[in-house]
């Protein structure tokens, strides 16, 4: 879909007709200079009929860009209710509310830091906070109830502790792998992430450029702001693509999607395991409500409670009831190598092996699912002993995703035996503040820190990485410590350092 | 008892003759309209004579009201000390003092945030913190000693990590259950709280009313602001009520309850065992005693300390030698199914085994009485051991209390074997402050909560459950971390992220 | 001695004349408006020649007396030094220098808050952190290198839950107890601290009195402000009182304290065998040092260091040569009862069994001497089951103290096989505050909470304690995390409650 | 290298004609006086091109100073390109930009506490932070990646308990002992650091001026300011020193190294196995880009990343296919003692007695390479055991360094059978604040906590130090605690110590 042609057949309407069209009565929007009829979708709408209903009779182009791939309307709504192009001359803008937050955030992003100053993965998210909007900020940074697995999944590595070897030539020290038969330059992959229009305006395609600069390979994300084509167009020369894919209800559909995926090259099949339902994100819900919920009137009828965030909107054809007995099914209708993305247990990885399957991701999706459900890396640290138990570790290859932040903790998961780990928010960070350069800055940063960390562990490749190499007799121990008596903290006198004399305020200026 | 109803008959005072009435020598008050002699009574209030005087020869209504149930003075106070009716309109209304902290609060009252906000359980009570008085928020809020086991008991399930099923069918997912052979829609019940209009006028009934429209378990406290009546004259249809007693120091008085309750359809008999007696509360004693402790002048010959909070205020009839021999006696006068509220170790559990006892609920009274010891959660991960080792796992059913916050913590309770939960506080904090609205969407986010959470644990109904599911191998730790050195980690200068350019006021506006 | 006594034979000096002798080359000071010639004695001074210096030709008196016992100058200064009294109103009062600071903290003792609001010991605490003197606050809260073990010593109760009995008669609740042979009605006591006028111009005498209320034993320390027999003279009646000595480098001196001290009644002897050398603190270094070090012109010649705080002053006659040849001889020249005050091990435990100590101190002196020592109750969980495996534990009495708070910490060592609990600071610091009242209300918190502690563990006496009481399996851990990623943690943005409307300020007036 | 010595057959050139030559095509700069022509090295610069082309043209003695040996420019720069000296007096010095950050610190600088209120290691880095340099601060403070290792090192020791003897005759305490065969006043040595005039304008030699006065053994660092000769020509009497070296890539080098410094008396050879690249340092790399990378044109076609702090620049010779291989060669060319410093692992630590290495010091550097690598004393723990099972105890020395800031921790060290530690940024923070009497008054705090702690530990010798004397126990748990819910921890209402009344401003002063 191009939107720039212009049908000359189309009739031209005024800003002022569509304007009339602002009820649930009768709800027409704009959306890239054309005007659709929309009341009748309103009940439908997965997002709810408020948040169309804001715009109705209005331009709702920017709210609808990032949380819709471009062929949305022509996919879902029937052509009847396409009904031509306004003259956006014609169209009143707007004038945006005084909001000093948003202003204070155009203020930021006018003092970014430069590029080069971020040293590290965790920079881009510091920044990334300042100068994403609230929403988007929201719906990236989320996770599920009081996001203790999504904090622990970062937490976990720093359990883990290296035994480096000493005196080993080092000289020449090659990263690159294979994962699902593919070759890449370093054992990370950019996994499935939704909406990244929400970040950049160009969305999911810049990490795909970032990619190829860099030979790393992408999964193509279900929900993406771009289209899949899109995504696929955007890959150049031998890249590597995997496809990710929320099951539907619908199975046709997902076998067309699979389908089409393979024959456009995909090199790898990644079905979504741990979202029968998409998980509620308190910080998604709360930026959401204060930016649409509280001013809008409700709508009559309108039971169900659909403040639930972005995720739950954009998810609802996913199907609940997708069980171990649909697995065959999906080896019928594609040649590409299948993994399950999001197993949590070794009963089910041994599951995975015994219904053929040539990949396992043990992953809690990013935190966002089921809060205390484990890290990725623990799975892993249980899972790899059971298939080496029964001889099958070379049966299924094993990736890990979440809190992945540094090259010490690819490193740490390829010691527990991982043959890749998927990154995700990170490069959306990388990708929202500073573009394409970002993420090829990210990525590059990675690429140091793994050839640095690989010659000071003792290892010039990728193969001379075990697990003699890591401590991680902690890894499964999750402490709480005993809450302090308060009484006794505060009362408490610390020692302190040597004071300076006199002038405090001088003092100050350093730290 | 209506307090509208006016007998005719009744002499009628003015407020200048009672006023006359204002010292420990003779000492009148209002309540509800009408005057009381309670001179002689002075002695034996178990709150103590100051709070008394304080409203000497004054209305004690707005005190009286959150702490005795309306039948406390027909059945306390011989008939000869009801002196009548007082014409409302010649009492002295006082100037309120000017208090700063109190406009604040009424001023925040009107700043509520909207109940939509309100995401999940936490939120209730950071709300109820703020606009809840004073005395009432410590009297909730409070726990013994050091709060130590009020707290651990909230975090001990942050040491049960989930091991989720994947690709299980949950498209449909049944939350109800059946405990002490009562059906309802989801495995927690009300449990029995103290003085329910502390936090809200009308009291308990509110609990009831929200438990209905939940088909939810509630369990009546003794100690209830409304009578027992009240509250059960509030239930509709077949709701399912429960009692809790304190056993007093005159049994035919407790016979007399629990009999009554039966009669009026109660469906389970909780007897407190973990209060031989109630704990000292020192957040509640401070604020008790900045309200009237310090203003009043001590009486003479009073050397009992009476400032110790409303709870220890409210209990003294508490039979402290109550024993397990006095279990059979409860078996003669009640067919109701009997639990014992408060079991604290593997032991105890055994033994209400063996003394027939129908359920126990391991509980350590909300982290209110003895401070470290130990949260329901822990004793269940080793009580239901040994009841399994002994095949009594179907003799008794087994509940816990205590910190129950999200729909995963009551997970993790029934994958450990538990019939279900009780939940306290949370309740009593969306009733004082969204009232009965308030406690039905708490009831409504644990079951949206549940219902997700089993989808994604992989159950599609409570039976699924069970220990593969939870890896709580931490559960018995109690971890309290070296004290670190001060002069060290003053002294370490952490990394910082990228500093923005310039202008420090508007990078503050957003965090 | 009589500090009111006048000899009128004595020659009478003035203050002029004094004012002169204001060197190290003849250097006169004046003590409770008597003259002494102290040049000789400046170098010989354990606390160093500086103090005395900057008190040339002055009234020493305040700084001399919470340091010195009343006879100190009788017993160790040559009678030819004492040149008579000084005409007091001829002696210039030193114009005190405006110093912001105290007239801060004199400031603060008006607005005390009044004793009944000390709900607790660690209330008295922090009242005495901001009523103190800075260096009686040094002295008295101070502990080795980081204080990591001070602070350890209180921490480590937290280590230890309870498992309690329910549906135990505890109507009558008996908190007596016997230790070293004597009666007492609860198992703590006062044990040996130092330098007690440095809090209260009275000194130990105030604890004694206290103790008497409460039927409480007291240790009398060796470097208390008060005499020995000041201390003893204070007693009333049966009261009990033990002596806790550092042996002397001269035996004679140690072997005439002790005999005076059984001559006198003491019921038991305590020797310190944790201390061959008093800690450095550095919270008392550094107080004494803003006090008088920085402004006194070194003495020539003068190379040791002096300015280690007070401990160290007091403590120079201590024999870092005692060992465990020298306990046979304690044995000859006392019949009470002896103990080890200090024993840090399991092994030395066993040797002092050997040796036919009566009793063990397990101690690390407050957390004082050797940082990162363990706490005495820890060491006790260990020399218990050691003692039964030999049969042994009836042969000694285990006694532990440090970080002592509540009445659980004291149901805690009970439990695990204490005899009783030593309590210093707590003590000090209700009496550096309000005085006896002070020390008698830490008293009967203590009882309040134990009473109560008692019930709800299900023990109606002490012996009824043990140790299936108390879960300990963690209380020999020391863990420390991993320090953190600070970039991660500043960069996580944390989820927040629900936001009230507008008006901050109002908002933030009650939290 | 005499700086001082002016050949007179030099021409002398002035300040103008200098600064012509102020870019890429034609680069002067001055360094002592003397102008060198680096246009043809600009390319070959460690440290990259962008560093010398800002002071193209100009005075670059500060910033060459501290980052290079004197004899730099001799050994490295052809002689044609020694141009002779510039006339001072016709450099035009450059007004320095005001810089309110530099400002504030040199006024920090007059402020100073006085050395005697330095009470332990720590409070000389805290004096450190405050007065030295950002650039040399942030050299000398780095660590790898997020600082664990770093920090970790230091607490380490906080999870080692000690296990004190008592009534043992301390009177008489002996720290001496040997190390590789030399005698020394203490068990540690002051380790090898880079770059010491980035801390004091003198550099190295400061500690070895401090190290004779303490009969301290040091060892000389590779990386050092001073030329290695300066080092050994400030030593006296029999002091001690041993070599550390980086392998060059070009052996003869290294051979010609190692014997000049058997030559010059060097007592030992420490062999760096832990840097076959030197680690990223973000702390570093931040405060240096601050200073230059953001003001330099970027010079083209340099396309290599030289930005990564001081440690890079100056390391680019070590060879890293150094291997176990090479070991007997530096056996062949040394009769020193050779030890191998920054072994990691106890397999290593075997093979180093196999390859009849004399010593091993167990080290990660500082915390400087690889995060998250273990503390030296973790691996002591683990390292001693195998050698004993072996019988190998005595067949190697065994060293750590790594976050020692006390004697306890040194201590702890020796009880676990090292036979001494290395010291170093302490001594570096010592010699940046206070120059050489800081650095001995740190090695006489030592001195003293060393002697008390061993009195207190009950060892008058340091063979009298055993393992049954620490609890390490706990000391290879890595424990990370669950990330807490931060709504349940904001809503907590924290029990609070009583108040004062009214004035909260009189109240603040103290506190």
């Amino acid at each position: 879909m191009n939107r720039e042609s212009i049908d000359t057949q189309e009739p031209v309407l005024t800003g002022a007709e569509v304007a009339r069209h602002n009820s649930k009565d009768s709800c027409w929007v704009i959306v890239h200079g054309k005007v659709y009829d929309v009341t009748e979708f309103l009940p439908e709408h997965p997002g709810g009929s408020k948040i169309i209903l804001k715009y109705a009779g209005k331009d709702a182009t920017e709210e609808f860009d990032p949380i819709h791939p471009p062929d949305t309307l022509e996919k879902y709504l029937d052509k009847s209710k396409h009904l031509g192009r306004v003259d956006m001359s014609t169209v009143q803008v707007e004038a945006k509310t005084h909001d000093p937050e948003e202003e204070a955030r155009l203020e930021r992003i006018k003092r970014m830091p430069p590029l080069e100053q971020c040293y590290n993965l965790t920079d881009f998210e510091s920044v990334a906070k300042m100068v994403m909007k609230k929403t988007a900020w929201g719906y990236y940074s989320s996770g599920a109830d009081d996001e203790i697995t999504m904090r622990e999944n970062k937490l976990a590595f720093h359990k883990i502790w290296f035994r480096p070897r000493i005196l080993v030539d080092v000289e020449n020290v090659d990263l690159s792998t294979t994962m699902l038969g593919s070759k890449c330059s370093i054992p990370f992959y950019v996994t499935a992430t939704a909406l990244g229009k929400l970040g950049n305006p160009e969305g999911e395609v810049v990490l795909t450029r970032a990619a190829h600069t860099h030979d790393v390979i992408q999964m193509i994300p279900t929900l993406a702001s771009c289209s899949f084509d899109e995504i696929v167009d955007a890959k150049k020369g031998g890249q590597v693509q995997w496809l990710q894919v929320y099951v539907n209800k619908n199975r046709e559909i997902t076998k067309g999607i699979v389908q089409n995926a393979e024959r456009r090259g995909c090199k790898g099949l990644f079905i979504t395991v741990d979202a029968p339902q998409l998980g509620r994100r308190e910080k998604d819900m709360r930026s959401k409500f204060d930016d649409v919920g509280s001013n809008v009137q409700r709508v009559d009828g309108d039971t169900v409670d659909r403040s639930q965030g972005v995720a739950r909107a954009i998810s609802s054809f996913i199907d609940p009831s997708l069980s171990w007995k649909d697995i065959p099914w999906f080896r019928k209708i594609t040649k590409m190598p299948i993994a399950l993305k999001g197993v949590q247990r070794v009963e089910d990885a041994l599951k995975a092996v015994e219904y053929g399957v040539d990949a396992i991701v043990l992953s809690n999706h990013g935190g966002r699912q089921l809060d205390t459900a484990p890290p990725g890396i623990e799975i892993l640290a249980e899972v790899m002993p059971a298939l080496r138990d029964r001889g099958w570790q070379d049966k299924i290859e094993v990736y890990i995703d979440g809190g992945i932040r540094r090259a010490t903790d690819i490193l740490k998961a390829l010691c527990l035996g991982a043959k890749g780990v998927g990154i995700g928010r990170p490069f959306l960070y990388a990708m929202s503040t500073y573009g394409q350069s970002g993420v090829e800055r990210a990525m590059q940063l990675l690429k140091d820190e793994l050839e640095m960390d690989m010659r000071l562990i003792g290892a010039s490749k990728i193969s001379d990485l075990d697990t003699t190499m890591v401590d991680y007799r902690g890894l499964s121990s999750h402490v709480v410590p005993v809450p302090g008596d308060m009484l006794g903290q505060s009362t408490y006198d610390s020692l302190v350092s040597p004071s300076f004399r006199l002038s405090p305020l001088t003092l100050k200026a350093k730290l």
